[in-house]
């Protein structure tokens, strides 16, 4: 992509209402605008990463069995009178009256209509497990919105339901979706801790929140310190192993049963991208759902659900990974893998040797942002620090004229000068 | 995907609401279901095609320089008020109010966000022509939903805005978009008959409307029978040179004024799948709108609008590819490539060559449909007709003996006894 030819509205200064880094850091690099309280647009630059985002989670689904559909974002009140949640969810449901004057309501969360499409078409246990999963947008009409996309109204999701013969089979599933989740967050250049909690208005027996690490969180987290050591790379662990760790929010932590010694107890506070629940039959029972069981009796089917903030998983990558230049993006959700830097346009070599970068790169898979405007060197660099593309390349005149580049790591700031045969070859894996 | 664990709810019986083709195969094949009227769940094998139309439709635009991002389904009703539209649009639109008493709308279309977002970002002619697109979930609250997803209520949409520094500017990318539009409609499969149109609710000076034919479209259509030997693929036309042919809808064909002489003339029924339109300076104008022009003057952007209805276009690809079994799926847009049938379940030489060839298909990229149920014969061969893929892979104990498969071509429906080697080489190309 040509920087001249994108739209990246930044701005220079910070915004007064953004009171946490990624909610300033967002605006500042251009990737959303707020429509209304809690409303956001998605630029194009934010939109890359949602998408990149959005991707990752599906694979790591898909790869598990899980089954993507995709549910409407307006539900007709019935179904949730059916479940008793209509009256109970309160002002947080967006309740609307269509033209007609039928009651609808734009999904805060889809319980309801999953277990209406499993009713029409399950019969018998022979069709179980089975795992449904959407990406879609959400509302939820907060009463304070704020941090950004951190706690939008209209915010993106991804919600897993999943259906079973029994409780057993259930907890099966529970527990492979810890694991999945551990490598979703893995994937997404993250370390969640997972803790104990509540399970409120969903409902169930059993619940893990997903919380990653960040001072502007909004629960009060106390962990084992080994979660340091792995959040650091010191050492490896795997999900199962994690699961044994001490780990809780807010008043799920109880000083006088917490089994870890207080040198290696951690406080500090964490912002919840996923939670998975053990349903059980709540839903299934008040919807009346039944099935037909091996011995040709009828069974309840037992549920487990599982969800996932993806927009509000840009907020947290970057209250995770950025620095006071502004982001660092992980690879895997960066907008752009490579941000080019052509120092002089106009300079027929500079250009020359900017555009052979910028196509070679592109056929190759590798995407690019090149930054052709005729800004000041300084506001270039200072442009792609920002942003946080993984790497920098820059091209001068001098470098130009003997065919080298320079290639800078955004997250570590080391700085290389190379042929570009050599660029190319380490941007090009 | 191996079909015992997918969610395809495939129906037996036509079902009764539905009144046209397209509508009462999406039912059958498991691809939507009603949630409320003109409101519409999309089960796993619809969403599938739904992803590759929205895939193919970014791929075109992002080629043709168009940027994209996501604007929010709500939106405050001030901005529509600020261009005139908020009293004018009528009942189509979703009025919503939230916790706070705050007017919002759910968007039916979305000229004022776009120029909202445009002021915020866009001061001068340098930034010009910038062409900005979205694809996301519109509504309107039609009176009379119908149709399946041809006339839903909660639709899918593409539709992209751009801004111009002179309205010459703006018309040449209204001929861009007239080819580019041609090029999105021959990638799904389909042959688009652009006719002059009415710019309605929308506005401006120019409009045109693509059509797929389909004798139950909703517009009267008009056209010079060459479109015929263009859409059975007897000529090749440039799109250029194919909006010299005649064509109109509605009242806009005039017989008396009609060019083509009768029996060159051909009269049908269109669906309407996308429309562009020459917008001047309608938006930009009512929301006062400046930039500095090239010798430091104020101008008034001059815009133009272009939409594509993508949850309609899965309607009207079935409404022009199908036959008495069903769905007959362009490759481009398919759900899987290859309905793989296991003829008999649980014989070992079924099973291995069956798993052989899905796991050398799917490592090789190509999406294939495993039918490894214990249904009959026959029924699992009328459900790959229904839902339409276009290459079905059937193994049998006799075949299977031998290292032979059948593989017939759903569109054609011709068969060829073929060695595994010979099957996977076709299908992988």
């Amino acid at each position: 992509m040509r920087l001249s030819r994108y739209f990246l509205p930044l701005l220079k200064e910070n915004p007064s209402e953004a009171q946490i880094v990624s909610h300033r850091l967002m605006l500042r690099a251009g990737m959303i605008r707020q429509q209304a309280a809690g409303i956001y647009s998605w630029l194009p630059l934010g939109l890359r990463v949602l998408a990149n985002i959005e991707a990752i989670v599906a694979r790591e689904l898909d790869k598990a069995g899980c089954i993507r559909l995709l549910l409407p974002t307006l539900q007709p009140a019935e179904l949730w009178k059916e479940s008793g949640r209509y009256d109970a969810f309160g002002k947080e449901m967006l309740r609307i009256k269509d033209r007609a004057e039928r009651d609808l309501l734009y999904s805060p969360t889809c319980e309801e209509m999953i277990v209406d499409n499993f009713r029409a078409a399950i019969r018998s246990y022979k069709s179980l497990p089975l795992h449904l999963y959407q990406i879609n947008w959400k509302f939820r009409d907060e009463v304070r919105p704020r941090f950004g996309v951190m706690r939008g109204r209209e915010f993106y999701m991804k919600d897993g339901y999943s259906f079973h013969a029994t409780l057993d089979d259930a907890k099966r599933e529970y527990d492979k979706m810890y694991d999945v989740y551990h490598a979703i967050f893995k994937a997404l250049g993250l370390t969640a801790i997972a803790v104990n909690a509540n399970t409120g208005a969903i409902g169930g027996s059993m619940s893990h929140e997903f919380q990653v690490v960040a001072e502007t969180g909004e629960s009060a987290l106390y962990y084992d310190a080994t979660f340091d050591d792995i959040r650091s790379g010191k050492i490896n662990m795997s999900s199962a192993d994690m699961r044994k760790l001490y780990a809780a929010a807010d008043e799920l932590h109880i000083p006088e049963e917490c089994p870890v010694p207080k040198e290696r107890l951690r406080e500090t506070r964490g912002i919840e991208v996923g939670q998975i629940f053990l349903l059980g039959s709540k839903y299934t029972d008040a919807m009346n759902i039944q099935v037909i069981g091996a011995n040709g009796e009828a069974i309840v089917p037992e549920m487990g659900t599982y969800g996932i903030g993806v927009s509000r998983l840009v907020g947290a990558i970057i209250e995770a990974s950025h620095d006071d230049n502004g982001i660092i993006w992980p690879e895997s959700v960066a907008p752009f893998k490579v941000g080019l830097i052509n120092l002089r346009v106009g300079d027929a070599k500079c250009d020359a040797l900017c555009e052979t970068l910028y196509d070679t790169l592109e056929s190759k898979g590798v995407s690019v942002l090149y930054d052709d405007t005729e800004d000041r060197a300084g506001a270039k660099f200072a442009s792609m620090d920002l942003i946080g593309l993984p790497w920098q390349l820059t091209v001068g005149p001098k470098g130009a004229e003997r065919g080298v580049v320079e290639l800078k790591n955004r997250k570590f700031g080391e700085k290389q000068e190379l042929s570009v045969e050599a660029t190319l070859a380490q941007l090009i894996k």
